[in-house]
């Protein structure tokens, strides 16, 4: 579908902690995802670039030797190969994330 | 610089009326943008993904042959290949949008 209305969009259950809904083509992976509360990645890093934005909650994100606390309106780039974690405090956030297609 | 602040971010002119910053990695080019009012596209189509979502403002928005009215919290996604275009309303709209680069 071409269009998503991401206050409305049902996700589905991804993985324990995380629900989502991909949208995939032939480059890009678009994935609205909403992680629990109290959820973490330590880190790890991939060959391909990815970014987003923080649709609602609080998460907090390092790239690289950068660390922040997001919240609603801010937005992250992960140059590929650059190692990235992430943790979310007690409430769940979500997250529209834009990812390449690994070729 | 990893993290954006989208409601404070400083945008430059780009070219006659749409505002832009842009982050480019390898394989992603992620642009905030501000396009001005009573503005329009009306198609054009890539051999590449592209995908966004509307800050705030409103945005008429077609791809193929899907059209709708987008405002904030609604994402688009346009596939490789696919005729797209957009037109602005009586006010500025706000769009994060990430295109896969050209390989």
């Amino acid at each position: 579908m071409a269009f998503w209305n991401l206050s409305t969009l049902q996700l589905e259950k991804f993985r324990p902690g995380i629900s989502s809904k991909a949208e995939i083509g032939n480059n890009l992976i678009m994935v609205c995802m909403e992680i629990e509360a109290e959820k973490e990645d330590i880190g790890h890093s991939h060959k391909f670039d990815q970014c987003g934005i923080i649709l609602n909650g609080k998460i907090e994100m390092y790239i690289g030797e950068e660390r922040k606390i997001l919240t609603s309106d801010e937005s992250y780039f992960i140059p590929s190969g650059v190692k990235h974690g992430w943790k979310t405090f007690d409430n769940p956030v979500k997250i529209l994330d834009i990812s390449a297609k690994e070729s």
